[in-house]
């Protein structure tokens, strides 16, 4: 939790009716880092009125359009939030950018890596902050996983499998938004999905680059001609192979992300089902389980990841409220005009 | 969430050091129907103006006592919210009441049923507003269950298993705040521990009274004259059986409150570490698990439990928010002047 | 394994259709320690012969009642199995042993502690043979936690919990055996149960000795006046107790025999269902998985209890073969004429 | 179990040393549908003799070398079991079957399809008898599953993914047998992990043809220039695709052979470390575990898959002998003369 005043946030997307807006909406506040003070939640005017009255934001402070937030609110507001569906995110993004103003964006930051680049020199010419949520990556016991990777506790990595099955694209009567039933150059699964795979992967690895892969996707849901579900083997420098699958037409998995990770000393196997518990399993036949009580943690066991005492089971919005404490420290330093970099947070790069 | 402006709340006690107050301070916040406007959150003038600043609390609204606090708050909140040891709990909740503000107080509510009897006049001569916060009746699955049995879907009641054993007494290096190491009339662990147990029964059978018991308790930790370890078996109204056990010597239990209700149709089990499971089995042998993604789910799927889709672990804060939506109803019914009982809110009752 | 001709058994009871036989063909049979040669099955001729016929017997040898077995069988073979119902093992027990013979009986061995006495006191006078099959004791992982406990690498034992909940006097359709509808002195369910959980106490704690029990009884299932559901808390010895549970109608389980030991510097959880994992927690909130794959197994290990490597999962049959192998072993010593004690075999004692 | 005399068989290779030998010997006579009558279980005298007395075959029936066994006993036995190591299964099957002799074979059959097919022609010309032992197909659960995809239950099968993670390369003072250290054309991985991976995939889904496949191989243990980690995805016939993994460097795997069958209608999970459950999830948000106690079950309901009831762990040895039990019959029927086809036991086809 912080002792300073909250850095003052205006979302662009994120109403009450979007899947994610109110996630960000609690987890940015939850310790106090972040208030939420304007918005364009939604083009339309009745939405948007009523996600702010239920954010409690002056109707004044909800705008029509996301021009007229970045125009008006520009000097009272440390970042804008960009919630919007994945391709509108880069016109936003540059236009924030260029008005000089910190971007917090969803993942996928683009549709392509061609627009990442754009807005990647958009953020470099401004030398603006940039900052996309990898929200998985605030599980504490992902980051004491990545913290024994770097440690070498589980020797020369060999593989890492990784899985993020999910089941709305055949669950009866369901209904994704529309900007999801349509594929772009990159299938829209791949942008909503893969994108957390990809990330998880560079996170865990301190950044291993991958050199080949191959794959294939297939369409099995409810709505014909769109991609909802991917294989891909890949190889990575120094040996590393990754063997990753995700997709929307899994049922039983709400959301099955899974993380198995493969060293020479030791294996570790993470489910965000079960965030809290780490599985550590060694050479000598040891199966432990780990989590933010066990005495040998050592990032798990910070106070900030310990709100409440191990036992009371945290999960996905203090996992996403943790970066956004990274996020603000992050920011922070960028506003004294002396940023540091921040291994947490992942920017365009 | 709500569209109204938030309920203003007083903190006394709850300070940064303290166990369960940022939990208060999150919980109460996350959704929006409160904040918390000012506090006396502990005695100690360093620790209460560290935490006023810390949860964005003006300096002069840290008051040095909680005297102070009633008389100087009385019209600027809406409550008042008392998170002190449980032996002092009773002088507080009756000042404030006396004072005619609503209070929220931590369980146990008072050391005694004396107290507690004591605190309830208070509360009737004053008319006034008195909410309990045992928050594990706040999880989902659990109001789920309390659903289940009052349709009948389990059939007669035959027995209930409840236990929250907890390890922190014969964990190395254990600290247990001096107040919890000593014992009352009533031992300190059935006021931390048993009054959960207690509350759950209650909750889930709609009252069922408890007609006879036995039991034994024992001291097993490092703190010597000091129960912390209770087992209980407990004869209730209509041929129900409790099967209770609770302590603090549970190794490998940081908090491991688990509830089987078995019953002629059907049994069910809850476990507190994976609180988005229910299990649910019947008569054919068939086994069930149930959460707020399944179809059948009536209670957990409701809008207010699903801030986010499932298959994004919700836990313990969002269980406290949950009760702590339900006393900002309560407490709006009662400030029109026309009070309305709600089940979901318990007092001294 | 062995390299000894087997020894023979003729069965008394165990009829293709009773529970239990074909479990004692199979796991007596397992490593080669016995051959089944003869038996008085059933007293139903059309059953004896049919069995007889399913496990391999010569007619002639399929006798028509249990005392022409003893009659003609006492010089061809090496002990009876007695695997009638409860009530009538004391009379075919005793005339066993008043035979010459050495006995091998299911639990319970009788229905009351006098009838007990009085086979101990058939066994004393005969020097005879009896071994009674306890056959949960012959889980490798129990006995791998007996050795924890008497190494004392759980410190002091405080306190354990054993349960063996079943449901088959709530499913639908359930038709138990007559005698078991019928209670004697001490119920047949704690018959039946009781003395499992019994025993594995006994097993476990090295012999530590109950000094004072409360508890309470209950009938939840289909068959009125019928005890099903029993309690107990019960003080030991050395400040030791116990919390145990068993009965017929908790839906759910088909036999949720569960154990958990909490001592002074760590617990240990096993569970029936899953035999082969051993939960052991420290004091420091390590908690490690244990198997017979596991480098720090000591009696798991052993080539004895790995017939197939692990990761193959070994369960109730080879737990019961694991037992039938130390009474081979205990038999042939008293063959000798020179017994030896043996602490995995119990007898009246 | 049978009625009928056993079926006698004779043992090449399965030595008391070897890995698989001794569960042979277990679960072909667990039912009494077979007997071990002979052997050359060794080329070393000394163990030949030793497993001959441990497995209570006369001591002239422990035949020196397999052609002596095929040349004596020819007419004393139904059948050789050869267990000797894979490459040298080839020419001991043919001159079995060139004998006339049935032949049940451990996996994998051959090194080579080249040698499959020569295995195959021999069996042709003979009309001959030859059962390849692929045991995982034996577990009732595995079998349940094949019932409910044939029945349509999880509707157009979408992707199957199975796996089989083994960690005996990597663990510490690990010692394979030297034949498992030297690759064919086929890596030895693949014969020893792969085949059973195959063979489940057709076994499921009752004989899919697989179109095309791209993967993956790589060497990670302590024994360079062996492969032992192998991925592959594969596609097969109707839109079905397979994704495989299976290795011997996955450290916490003992033997971790996992099957998700996903389908249009239902997704199916099992997993051979807890054989008697199936997880089973539906369209609606139904997550269901299946054993052989509950009602629905069709297959693992039967008694041959209850030989004592359910909630009594039964593991890898009660599948390998429900397989022998298969085959049993299927012989019974090759030996009147009259073969029928029998869809659980596989040959060379
Ligand atoms: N990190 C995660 O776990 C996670 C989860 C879900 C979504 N997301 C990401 O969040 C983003 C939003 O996804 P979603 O599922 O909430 O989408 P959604 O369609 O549910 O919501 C989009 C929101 O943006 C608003 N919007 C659209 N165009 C706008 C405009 N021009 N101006 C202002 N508001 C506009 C809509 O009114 C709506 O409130 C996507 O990039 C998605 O990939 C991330
Ligand atoms: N619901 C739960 O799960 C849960 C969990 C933990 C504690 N609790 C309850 O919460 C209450 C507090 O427990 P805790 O563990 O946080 O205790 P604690 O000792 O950690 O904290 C007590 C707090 O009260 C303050 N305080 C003490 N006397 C005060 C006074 N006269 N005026 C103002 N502040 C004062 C202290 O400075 C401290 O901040 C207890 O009643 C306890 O039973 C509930
Ligand atoms: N260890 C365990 O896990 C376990 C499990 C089940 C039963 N048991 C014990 O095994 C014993 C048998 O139980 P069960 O469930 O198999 O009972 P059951 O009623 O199913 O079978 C009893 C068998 O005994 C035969 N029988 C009865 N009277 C006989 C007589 N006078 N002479 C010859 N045969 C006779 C019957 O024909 C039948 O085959 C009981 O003592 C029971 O407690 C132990
Ligand atoms: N189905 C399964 O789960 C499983 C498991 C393990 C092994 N297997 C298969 O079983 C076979 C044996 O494997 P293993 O691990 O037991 O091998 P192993 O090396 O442990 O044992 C081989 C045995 O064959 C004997 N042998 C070797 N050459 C012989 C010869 N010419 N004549 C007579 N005996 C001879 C050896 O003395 C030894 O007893 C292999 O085909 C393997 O793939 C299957």
């Amino acid at each position: 939790m912080t002792s300073s005043t909250p850095l003052r946030l205006g979302f662009i997307g994120g109403a009450l009716n979007s899947a994610v807006g109110y996630t960000h909406f609690n987890s940015s506040r939850l310790d106090g880092h972040f208030r939420v003070d304007c918005g364009c939640f939604s083009r339309h005017c009745d939405s948007n009125r009523a996600t702010a009255a239920a954010y409690g934001i002056a109707p004044e402070r909800a705008h029509g359009s996301w021009e007229e937030l970045l125009d008006r609110e520009r000097e009272q507001i440390d970042a804008v939030v960009v919630l919007t569906p994945t391709p509108n995110h880069r016109d936003i993004v540059i236009a924030a950018l260029d008005a000089g103003m910190p971007v917090i964006c969803e993942k996928a930051l683009a549709v392509s890596s061609a627009d990442c680049r754009v807005i990647g020199e958009a953020a470099q010419r401004n030398r603006g902050f940039l900052a996309v949520t990898y929200n998985y990556s605030g599980y504490p016991m992902v980051r004491e996983l990545r913290r024994m990777i770097a440690a070498g506790e589980l020797g020369r990595l060999h593989q890492i499998h990784i899985e993020m099955p999910q089941e709305g694209f055949l669950r009866t009567a369901s209904t994704p938004q529309a900007w999801r039933l349509q594929d772009q150059m990159v299938p829209t699964v791949s942008l909503d999905l893969g994108v957390h795979v990809h990330h998880l992967v560079h996170f865990l690895t301190g950044g291993k680059k991958p050199l080949e892969a191959v794959g294939d996707q297939s369409s099995y849901g409810h709505f014909s001609n769109i991609i909802d579900n991917v294989y891909c083997l890949i190889r990575y420098e120094d040996d590393l192979r990754i063997q990753a699958w995700y997709g929307k037409t899994a049922l039983g998995y709400r959301n099955g992300l899974r993380i198995r990770v493969f060293g020479s000393l030791a294996s570790a196997e993470w489910f965000q089902m079960e965030p809290e518990d780490l599985l550590l399993c060694d050479a000598d036949g040891r199966r432990q389980l780990i989590d933010r009580g066990t005495g040998d943690a050592c990032v798990a066991r910070l106070p900030r990841y310990n709100r409440f005492k191990a036992g009371h089971p945290s999960g996905f919005i203090e996992a996403f409220a943790n970066l956004y404490a990274d996020i603000a420290e992050h920011l922070r330093h960028h506003q004294t005009g002396q940023p540091m970099p921040n291994q947490l947070v992942y920017g365009a790069g």
